[in-house]
């Protein structure tokens, strides 16, 4: 399964609307052969409000996937705070600006202290790539290590680091791979041991090649690997393994960051570690291409002192507008605090269903980040055939979900910050509905 | 020089004002080292409008550098567009969405058929790390070449491939510098065969090194190099050798393109040459990030069938509502033919200008993109030295250029597109004071 793209267009579009299909051919002659669609039935949108995407047909669909929406598609203030700055201003970081000034006191303020200086970019591929230049100018070193099906991003740095994205995509020689910290399978109280002994086993193979590590670095939601929270804390040995080898601990908060595991801003904050680099993406502006390396100084001094950086539309008035809407919504609409609460019922509420139905699932995560590994209890469907069909059926009910993990048998739920309890009732009912159509 | 940043800022601000004083110092805290600042007094600005851009106190810079900013700062199309669009949808290219696939189909209708495909990414960076990543899979070699002082971005990848980043960010082995077109020096009646001899140099290194070459990258104005344009068509020969030796010619547009060089909308046909691969990318949204690769099918399917692609702000209905409305304004408002048309008068303007003075300039370029190598008829002072008092001076004069080329003395004009006669007479005036100022 980790070769192939999980829940990807595979068929002619056969079943689609006639506008669809015609769509879909002008998109393959103009876009190429490398994009890929969601479902088996590909969706087209052509409107978004809150936790709400809408077809041509004007048929609603509730959003529990996007998390780049973070505050709700096409947020007021997020739409207002864009259209007001870029109409005054927008240009780079090479002029004083005092937005992006502003934008990075708030920004590192939202850190432990000593994670001081923040750096920005457009894309959470972008940020990890620049987080990867630094670590290795500061450790004068180049090796790394990522779980076995992390995803950390498309540029040819990244993607050398991502094995989730097949086997077409060769993990790089300086790279190695740690046993992701699996929940469902390792024993709670042997997490943490676990996992950083599949750390200091990566570290060990990287020095006898002659490659020490330059660091280790994880997403601290391990969406790709299968959405693994559980202990929180279990990532302190791991960090504590990199560190005693010289290497630098580098939190990929591109998926876990600004509030979505709930109750803290970051998913590293679980684990009570201290990363030497933070990375930050897909929330970050809502939709507003922005993303961000966040660091301890020092670390960022062996780098910036000589060499330069630039990136023309990283930290723009504009990008910087987008980032402080979203920290204001996040803010005054108490978003944390929501998806803890919201985040703690829906998971309760999808055990609950699931126990009902013939159908072994462990529902895990932390906040709005939910993953629940299904399996039939009987020999057939095969898990991951299991999972296709929960994601398929939601879409065809109008709910957007997808599935990740190794085996493809984890339902990657991951709704914007503002569902409410509402959604989740409509949710529940769907997959109950689609639950009941499997049986 | 190439290792030192042109026109950076390395004071101690003591010379701004206390309010510039103090943004300065919480920068410093809050952004870190990396970051660098344009001048001798750094600039700070708080509105844009057209070809001017205004300070704190309401004092009006004419904008002759900033070519993001091609129709003109803060378009109110681009901004309405950009507006209307964020409060609809904004969504990314996994779902079916009508604004990409005609943005898409728009773009590509500009380009010389064969050149059939475009993907989307963010910035200039992420589009050449792109190109770089197909161009390899495609002919499944990993050798590139680009000229001597080369910039094409900031990923790891792609800083390997920029050496004018300085020797801090070393070339990759697998990267061969062939010398820039160096129209000043070298015979115009002989700049094909030089070039390409460079080119062919740099391919025979590579081959013997047992790395033969995917693609020959070149910035198709040469703009870090020095600003090279004349004779058009020089390229054809170094294009035909790499062709010869079986790798790709990649045609780096994030500087020449979308009307950039007056007359034609891509760098390249100037030159004549079928590109088997192109990157675009900052005037492209007009300061909306957004940044693209357009290729063969056939190219781009060798990466497509095995590998996957996906940005998720790249192509999202907003970027591409932004790329629309430039497009429209280019074509509505005949910007080629303008950068043409003042272009060349602006050409004029200088040549004359520098011939009252006792400055040897060569005056070169295309369309709206124009450098002046200076060099002082006496002994002192050094070239770049007279070209950082011109442009500091035109700083203070309240008109923005920069510097660029080996040995930083070449003055580097690159204004909106928008640029009138009214603002080159601007322009001409107060360089005037600037070379009376330094007699």
């Amino acid at each position: 399964m980790a070769a192939a793209m999980l829940n990807a267009f595979g068929g002619d579009g056969g079943e689609l609307s006639q506008g669809d299909r015609a769509l879909l051919g002008r998109r393959a002659v103009s876009m190429g052969s490398a994009y890929r669609l969601f479902y088996e039935r590909p969706v087209h949108f052509v409107r978004g409000e809150g936790v709400w995407l809408f077809d041509p047909e004007g048929r609603p669909y509730l959003d529990a996937y996007n998390n780049v929406a973070c505050v709700g598609h096409c947020h007021p203030r997020v739409v207002a705070a864009v259209a007001r700055q870029a109409a005054v201003l927008n240009t780079h970081t090479r002029y004083l600006t005092e937005g992006v000034v502003a934008y990075a006191e708030r920004l590192t303020s939202l850190f432990p202290a000593g994670l001081d200086n923040v750096m920005f970019a457009c894309t959470g591929s972008e940020a990890n790539d620049l987080a990867i230049r630094i670590a290795k100018t500061f450790t004068g070193r180049r090796g790394f290590v990522v779980t076995e099906l992390a995803y950390h991003g498309g540029t040819e740095a990244v993607a050398a680091m991502s094995p989730s994205l097949g086997r077409a995509v060769p993990v790089g020689q300086h790279v190695r791979l740690a046993p992701a910290p699996d929940s469902h399978n390792i024993p709670r109280d042997e997490m943490a041991s676990t996992f950083a002994r599949g750390v200091r086993a990566a570290i060990a193979d990287l020095e006898r090649h002659g490659v020490p590590p330059a660091a280790l670095l994880v997403d601290t939601i391990f969406a790709s690997d299968g959405i693994f929270a559980d202990p929180a804390g279990f990532l302190g040995e791991a960090v504590e393994a990199i560190h005693e080898a010289g290497g630098l601990f580098i939190a990929d908060e591109v998926q876990a960051g600004f509030g979505r595991t709930g109750d803290r801003m970051w998913g590293f904050e679980r684990h009570e570690v201290s990363p030497d680099l933070v990375t930050l993406g897909k929330p970050m502006g809502a939709g507003y291409p922005l993303s961000g390396v966040v660091a301890r100084p020092e670390v960022i001094e062996a780098f910036g002192s000589r060499s330069r950086y630039f990136n023309t539309f990283g930290g723009s008035p504009v990008a910087c507008a987008a980032g402080q809407a979203v920290l204001d919504v996040i803010e005054d609409d108490g978003l944390l605090a929501n998806a803890q609460r919201v985040g703690t019922l829906f998971r309760e509420a999808l055990g609950h269903l699931f126990r009902r139905h013939e159908i072994i699932a462990d529902v895990r995560g932390a906040g709005l980040f939910i993953g629940v590994e299904v399996a039939a209890a009987g020999a057939a469907p095969r898990s991951a055939v299991l999972a296709a069909a929960i994601v398929n059926g939601m879409r065809e009910r109008g709910v957007l979900i997808s599935s990740t993990g190794p085996r493809g048998d984890v339902l990657k739920i991951r709704p914007p910050l503002v569902f409410s309890e509402p959604d989740v009732a409509y949710f529940i009912e769907r997959l109950q509905s689609v639950l009941e159509g499997l049986a």
